[in-house]
């Protein structure tokens, strides 16, 4: 893939990268005109206050509820190095993580560098069964829950109450607490449909659901912040780590981050942003209904980054495929579809499937690598 | 001490923090006034190449050599993230680091956290006896060699040459690479003197030395960014990891600092800040000679943040001693020097040091604050 990376011309419909052309790049110079002096010194491992507060209100508003406070939130490095954290401080080597089946595939990658195994399960009824027969070793669940990378898929509040509960219910036999991790990193990236209430809203405790998300993949992706909202006593560890780690992200981007939400900007951003995502998915979708062989299934997201696409079970699309040797010959790349499948055993790894991105790929792009990848295809 | 630090008014000799009224405000100000628009996107894991390629020539100049390449050079979430990093790839569980005796104390705190033990040494014969009887768990041995923190001690060539031959010498037996990782955090805040080359200069083939230092120490904390440069296979290791923990640092804070490198605003910044630190240690060590018993042992450093001070045996220093206690009343915080030393069991943890930091305070806070030490002491 580096190599293919390298080339020149290359269409990547691969990266989850954000769109260019609607990148805030005066809005983020006119906060930075006049710039706080406490903005360039050191901060807290919890993260700027007026930064955690004005997370917190923008959350109580999208979840319609008035619960915790600042210190409930916490700030890091992009949403990434929260999962990380939290897998951190909850896994020991040989632990169990729950995930959707396929799942954001870094979060594979941090498993597997911490030893701990990444089951999936592709339906509720599925997840009941994972759970009873795991729990003894299992941690968390992993769950991205709005637009999910990579299949686009939303959780409806139906499916996570019911969730929630299985959870609820099995983790009293495992002895020990098991958290839900809702990765809510594309949820600000909605361009039809309403919202959706998160995981939060039912653990009115604050006790069992660790929610991340992120500012920056709808605002700018180079200020890299993410923050979360977790119960006290998993805040508590991941703090500690977090000292370690770095011991607090940047003030400085912080600084402006917080600015953009207090004064409005990032919320009027949203609208420019979810048009660009609308004609990209459009212009998607579009093509690949034009070119693409009927079997071919795909839906139509409201949504985040990414379409995907499954084909026929002959048709494999892995990285040593030659549907992908093709395509990246002719100029197009995507991400195979295996590598978003934990290396569980108990069920052979999908290969007919491909996750396209429409972030970074203009709308021309777009429509010229779903035309390459259709006659790769035949 | 967060119940200290809580209270107003208290003066802090403790943290490590930078001085404020240098922070450069209105150049940060000027270098973000027009904003690349790719400073906004995301980036690679490894960082900026113009930045990489700026503290790859600026580092060349220090060490006076013409060696590597900008892919030899990383960029971290601050030089913390990258002491976590390489700790990481290349400790397991029940490993051993070699400190010295003292050491910064959040860097065993990193050890503790991922069950490495911490084993100081105080001079070149017992590093050599340690590392003899040591060797098959010893991983790595981390040195901070520019005004130490906390004993503002500075590594002589000399001194750097004899460890790297006994590192080698015993590296042999051990039966796999044991690395010196060389923290160089406080090289740019000397106030006086010349600058003494890095124990890179001694690893002419880029093997066993892994060098990181922070340029937003001596700029702007805030900013937070550090750098290593790394052998390749170290680097190859420590990319994986921070692929995992957060893909790569925010592209618009190296891009600042890039600019500020590029453009010279680091370099003539540099000099404003060692006039302000210089005065700030005349004004703690002048205090020192003036109030402090005569039997208290402190040097005069020529840089960093702090000064180490040795008390005599019977007057013990830590947390939980009368006169930290004492002090906290009368309202000045330090840090007890029994912090700085790793668990070793084959010595008694010394008790009658501290560490004051220069650095935060202003130079009416520095007298007062060892004022009120001195009398607490009496």
């Amino acid at each position: 893939m580096q190599a293919a990376l390298d080339r020149p011309n290359l269409i990547s419909l691969a990266a989850g990268f954000t769109d260019n052309d609607t990148l805030p790049v005066a809005e983020v110079a006119a906060l930075t005109r006049i710039i706080p002096r406490d903005a360039l010194q050191y901060g807290t491992t919890i993260g700027l206050p007026r930064l955690r507060h004005e997370l917190l209100r923008r959350w109580q508003k999208q979840d319609d509820v008035r619960r915790l406070t600042a210190d409930d939130v916490i700030v890091t490095n992009g949403s990434q190095q929260l999962l990380y954290l939290l897998t951190e401080v909850l896994c020991d080597p040989g632990d169990i993580v729950l995930v959707e089946d396929p799942t954001y595939f870094v979060y594979l990658g941090i498993l597997e560098a911490m030893d701990v195994r990444a089951v999936g399960f592709d339906s509720l009824a599925n997840l009941k069964t994972k759970i009873q027969k795991l729990k003894s070793r299992l941690k968390l669940v992993y769950l991205v829950t709005y637009f999910q990378n990579p299949t686009g898929h939303t959780w409806s509040l139906e499916a996570k109450r019911e969730a929630f509960a299985i959870v609820k219910h099995y983790e009293r036999a495992a002895g020990h607490p098991i958290y839900i991790v809702e990765d809510a990193a594309y949820r600000d990236l909605r361009f039809e449909g309403d919202d959706e209430p998160s995981f939060k809203v039912l653990d009115p405790r604050n006790e069992r659901v660790a929610y991340t998300n992120t500012l920056t993949k709808p605002f700018a992706t180079g200020i890299k912040l993410g923050y979360g909202i977790l119960p006290p006593e998993l805040m508590r560890a991941v703090l500690r780590s977090k000292g370690n780690h770095d011991f607090g992200s940047a003030n400085f981007l912080q600084t402006i981050l917080a600015r953009a939400l207090a004064e409005g900007l990032y919320e009027r951003h949203l609208p420019k942003l979810a048009a660009a995502y609308r004609r990209k998915r459009d212009a998607m979708v579009s093509t690949l209904d034009a070119t693409f062989p009927a079997s071919a299934r795909y839906e139509r997201p409201q949504g985040g980054l990414y379409v995907w696409v499954e084909l026929l079970a002959h048709i494999k699309t892995g990285a040593k495929s030659r549907l992908f040797r093709r395509a990246l010959d002719a100029g197009v790349l995507y991400v195979p579809g295996e590598m978003c499948y934990g290396k569980d055993p108990s069920r052979p790894i999908p290969q007919t499937s491909m996750r396209l991105s429409f972030g970074a790929a203009t709308v021309n792009e777009i429509k010229k690598g779903i035309r390459l990848l259709a006659d790769a295809l035949s």
